[in-house]
């Protein structure tokens, strides 16, 4: 489906449920917000649903918002390559999502139209250059929801998937008012006491192997106990080790059970994440991969110091 | 002097020296070797000069830079807003600038003819404008000069100079070939080992005061030195105070000798820190401020919470 048929369908239908995936992020909490007041500002009734409540930290997406009272009759997934991420709370709706529009290439077409654009970097993304190629005129409160679905999903223009088309699209939204700085200081700068302790404990305990190409952190479940933080916290550090300069291979940590371990690795274009994490039966990406190992911490460590060291061509003891 | 001014400025002179400032950081790097490139490629002789020895971490931006040996002629300054910041080392060309190439509002146009856009982000951003508009075409490596000194002076695209016109000029440069992933890497993500121990050693100990609306960090002589590290590591820390959720003013002091402490004050929009830092004979931006407080650091601590309970009108004891 095109932008015009995409226009079309939402001009044509009406009572819209738009579906977030599970642990939404800013993208999915931008882009379907902003969908949801654009179909109101288009004469539409609809509503935004998750399958938990959506997190406080994105509560300047949703101030204001309120539940419309009506029966559904269209379904539309935002920023969803495949039902398996709609949660249990979303169960009901699989098979019957008339419209997804994303940005995923694994995208599993599993809605009756897709509109997708893979080139793009978060649905955020898709949904300005819709809005702006039928001329659909946003609000201020739009703009900001696309503008932090496009701003977190590309670690604010840091990452890859950050094209032309995304700085286009960041200059256009721009030209609306609304606080960008405040967005971004609260997408990227501000952190819980809590998770500041968290990242503290792992950076004091950090361990470095093989001249430092190598570094590692270790999340035990004492550990995490002692520290009196919420085990969310020690959530998304699997990038702290790979921050360290001249660190190659990142792995953290994290026991699952008495014996079992649950490793992220984190490369540099030096080393295949993915192919280092087969060795123990994981897989992933080429640069972001993960694996469980099972034994005592020191018998994981063991293990992989020995393939790290197998990886990088190093004796064991460098 | 307008772009085309400029243009036939640079077009009518040869023999460049290009003046970058002390402590340069992306933006003066970025600039500097920017300009360099498009001059020497317009057939021109030019070399760029600072006071220091450029930072290894811009080392991308000046790989394959040789010194031309020749007379200079013309003295071009970028990203310099006053002659106080040439540095010991440029002092010989004070009163000799012919054009000054800049974005501050405080420059003090020092130089014969001032090329000034105080709404751009950065030098790099009226240099890229001047490119564009005047039709010169830039190499891949002077697009990734440019696009460094943009992304260094705003944060990658999160501080409040970024404008439209800053993301338009991304999405042109980014349509040249260079790894702006690695420069963003290089940028805002990698740190040495000395420097992530120091800012461990800042969190453990990061103090909070008054319901958390307050937070300080300090650094004593003795901390330092027990460190280990260079004391250059503890440059740039005075952001990680605000950077914890409720707090409304972070300080960071600084010990200069036995009796006497620097202080950074960084405030969100709930406080002055230029009003609380004029308290004790500083001053600075309304968000960032300075001043210099002697005494124990004892009695400056208690100097300091007692002015930011007047400032937050609660109880000392809060």
């Amino acid at each position: 489906m095109n932008f015009s048929e995409l226009f079309d369908f939402l001009k044509s239908h009406d009572k819209y449920v738009i579906l977030t995936h599970r642990s939404p992020d800013g993208d999915a909490v931008g882009s379907g917000f902003g969908l949801c007041s654009i179909l109101r500002n288009m004469g539409k009734q609809a509503n935004v649903v998750n399958t938990e409540p959506f997190p406080p930290r994105y509560d300047f997406l949703y101030q204001g918002y309120y539940v419309q009272d009506f029966e559904p009759e269209t379904v539309v997934a935002v920023d969803i390559a495949d039902e398996q991420l709609f949660g249990s709370g979303l169960a009901q709706y699989a098979g019957k999502v008339d419209v997804c529009i994303d940005h995923h290439i694994s995208n599993k077409y599993f809605a009756k139209h897709t509109v997708l654009d893979a080139s793009a970097s978060a649905a955020a993304e898709v949904i300005f250059y819709f809005a702006a190629e039928c001329g659909i005129k946003l609000t201020d409160h739009e703009a900001m929801c696309l503008y932090t679905g496009i701003a977190t999903d590309t670690g604010c223009f840091k990452f890859g998937n950050t094209t032309p088309k995304t700085h286009m699209a960041a200059a256009r939204l721009m030209q609306y008012s609304f606080d960008f700085v405040m967005v971004n200081r609260r997408m990227f700068e501000l952190k819980s006491r809590a998770r500041l302790k968290v990242e503290q404990l792992m950076a004091k305990d950090m361990e470095f192997y093989f001249d430092g190409k190598c570094s590692m952190i270790t999340m035990t479940t004492k550990l995490m106990e002692e520290s009196g933080a919420d085990p969310a916290e020690f959530d998304g550090l699997a990038q702290l080790p790979l921050s360290v300069e001249g660190v190659v291979i990142g792995i953290t940590i994290k026991q699952r059970s008495e014996q079992v371990f649950k490793l992220s690795v984190r490369t540099t274009d030096e080393v295949d994440a993915s192919e280092f994490c087969k060795r123990f039966g994981g897989g992933g990406h080429i640069r972001a991969a993960g694996c469980e190992i099972k034994g005592t911490l020191e018998e994981v460590k063991a293990k992989i110091t020995a393939a790290v060291a197998d990886v990088l061509g190093v004796s064991e003891n460098g």
